[in-house]
């Protein structure tokens, strides 16, 4: 069961290669080939990186539908259902729900397609994944008893199904990525931002989605604070453009796996910690002083040994930002 | 003037079977064509059908220009004037009261184009139209003493355009459906969803409408608290899109006119009962409980004998729903 | 240096025959062609008219990038950090006052794009003018001690700037309508749509520009009180239409001569002056009489004698307006 022992019961969806490697765990490695004795030769660490290069070759074939397509929709209609006022929703309006489930399950199709001019119902052509979505929406929000809900609120289940949804971001992005390079040869900015709106659509268009349920929150927006998966989103989209370019030098499939396994461990930490802070808090610090601090503290210019204290500033610059954006909330309230 | 009587004056711009059997009601039968005795025939009732067929199928190549379209764009501006505030945006800024009356008027045809990636503004290039409605908007706003709009609120007049207006949904719904199945082939959520679209455009986007008015009522839109024009869009959608993959065993020019007269009967009724109560309403209760009210009522699973109290018990979901929603919003302000 | 003193230093970048005026301002005029003596000629006037005409054609073949797409971006980016919170936003989350920006510097070309169904994001692929514009607006909102916005706070610079966008609208306008009209051949209210959002794309936008900053005012929009550039933007763009399919007797490199001249006067008077009232109000009062106010003042059927009272009687009329928008208000407070 070595490397992916929670894959194991969705080895038949799997590639060849690493179908065969989770289902024979501890089958003998593959005898290497012969190799003349005088060349040095890649030696133990070589063939580690070997074999961890054909594992993540073959992570990057795994096919997402229908386990981990399954597991991304059904942790985005949980999500959903624990909005406030969605289950009231649900019984007010079915068509509104299902819509807004759609919303959390294809929003980043839907919001990739709108940015290169491309049908945005252009998800729903696809009927068998339209209807699996909708049967996990229909089983999460009205099984009878709530067993479906119940039974994915148990811990274990939920970090499992998360964990594959982030499997499916590494996917989306890249597939974004691609699909923008097949618009516009080298515009990386364009792959950047379809990559992104591909990986984190759901997040992105909350706002809109959040319409649809008849609840509007202006104040607050993916973009103005972002979460932490928006985040890492972009960071992802930034790293697989840069690999696209061919400025990052690594091979995709390894940059694949590598990203997938940050999501999954971050994702999964962040749950059992009940950890909100974002593993990119210290870097954010660090950014937000040398770039677009510089007003608040101007003793910052002095040098760059003060890193530490420059950290310490740039939280209290942020509950200072918060400060003023509370002050300028309440402002617009007095004016309305 | 036999079936059509309201549509006599109209005779010219019919095509020539239904015109001719309009301007000559009283005309006698068409000579059937000679049949052998030994047959059976159809008989009284059978030469009654293909009547009725041969008239549906003249209905069914009836033309909406000039006729039907300004019945379609009355019958919208009308309603557009008497939205709240509608009458001051249109003396403070006529250059937003005619966008609102055209995103009225042409709703349809935005909503379904930025669906399938299509130029939104496309029906700025039908110059006739634009002029057609500008010139609507124009008399039922500014005209001199308001005498358009009162002349077209005297009840028979309105119930003409009313019920002319209906049969155009027939029309756009088909128009959309056909043109959703020249992008995708046999896509049927995307045929559902455009023909939808186009039938109730202008319901589908009146938040947007009304931001271009200054109003914003983020919690009511279409999908939450579906109006009956929208729900019988709907159905015609489903019903259509059936007929189209020939699930439906109904040709479809019959199914126009039954759905037509369907839609004409209902809206002429609504309006002159008052009643703003959806003839779907037990369908929708009992499906309601079938599929979507089981956590509230979970005595239902017992039998299917209760279909009455199940009814019931569905009214006071809703008002459970509302009370709830009811809540929600006060809780929503409080935060605020 | 006599025409352009202002756009001396950039006459590397305009086209041969306008750069070397502007290099030798004091070169003797080219020698005409020998003309018979027999033909009367064009004579003094006509000489100047020519000479007028060759002006306005190589100022029609002035680049705009770099110098007036920069101008364009300060101007914009400038108008954005003295919107109210822009500064809180700037501090909070870089990302969305960046995108934000990028909203005020290529919104025209954001909205003309989802009108004619291209990528929104088609702007993104000019990475060089993505690049200016993000230096800009860097620049602007992080500069240490606030030195680049200080620097063009100076009036005279200011002015300048706000020229010099000028100038870019006018190129945005005719752009828009060229490339609207190789959609639509001769559709010339998607002529109209598309110069108009070209050019006052930012403006038009503004409400969805807002709420990337977490603003929202649904209560003002810019078609339900149009500011000044949208207003004249709008009429350039009619302008420009008719002379695009030949009904305004003018050559192209005249009209955009004129125009942009109009522009640049009176924006700079407007700086100048502090006045924020439109040059076209008495115009607008005038038509307002005679196509929309007729309800209010039935007295002016009359004559048009009293077209001084008219105006009197638009201005109260605007004054009625606002007081009952006042009240649809607060109307509209108690009722949520």
């Amino acid at each position: 069961m070595g490397r992916f022992p929670l894959l194991a019961p969705f080895a038949r969806c799997l590639p060849a290669p690493l179908g065969a490697e989770l289902q024979q765990p501890q089958a003998p490695p593959r005898p290497a080939p012969a190799r003349p004795p005088e060349a040095p030769g890649p030696g133990r660490g070589g063939a580690a990186v070997m074999e961890l290069g054909q594992m993540s070759l073959s992570f990057s074939r795994l096919r997402m539908f229908p386990f981990f397509d399954t597991a991304h929709y059904l942790a985005s209609v949980l999500a959903l259902k624990e909005q406030r006022g969605a289950v009231e929703v649900s019984r007010q309006s079915p068509v509104a729900c299902w819509f807004s489930a759609m919303l959390y399950c294809f929003g980043g199709s839907v919001l990739s397609s709108l940015m290169l001019a491309e049908p945005p119902i252009g998800f729903l052509t696809n009927s068998t994944n339209i209807f699996l979505a909708s049967s996990v929406w229909y089983l999460v929000f009205y099984c009878p008893h709530d067993i479906v809900y119940r039974c994915f609120s148990f811990l274990p289940l939920r970090l499992m199904v998360a964990g594959m949804k982030e499997v499916t971001r590494t996917w989306k992005i890249t597939a974004g990525i691609t699909h923008a390079n097949s618009h516009y040869k080298n515009a990386w900015f364009v792959m950047v931002a379809v990559g992104w709106a591909r990986g984190a659509g759901g997040g992105l268009i909350s706002n809109f989605e959040q319409l649809v349920r008849g609840v509007w929150k202006p104040e607050s927006n993916e973009l103005l604070k972002m979460s932490y998966p928006v985040k890492v989103t972009l960071i992802g989209a930034v790293l697989f453009t840069l690999q696209h370019i061919q400025t990052l030098p690594i091979a995709r499939h390894n940059l694949m796996f590598l990203y997938t396994i940050f999501l999954v461990v971050t994702k999964v930490t962040m749950m059992l910690t009940q950890c909100a802070v974002s593993p990119f808090a210290p870097l954010e610090a660090v950014l937000g002083c040398m770039f677009f601090g510089w007003q608040q503290t101007p003793s910052k210019v002095k040098g760059e040994a003060r890193v530490s204290s420059n950290g310490a500033s740039s939280v209290s610059d942020h509950s200072v930002g918060e400060a003023s954006e509370n002050i300028k909330k309440k402002q617009a309230k007095k004016t309305e």
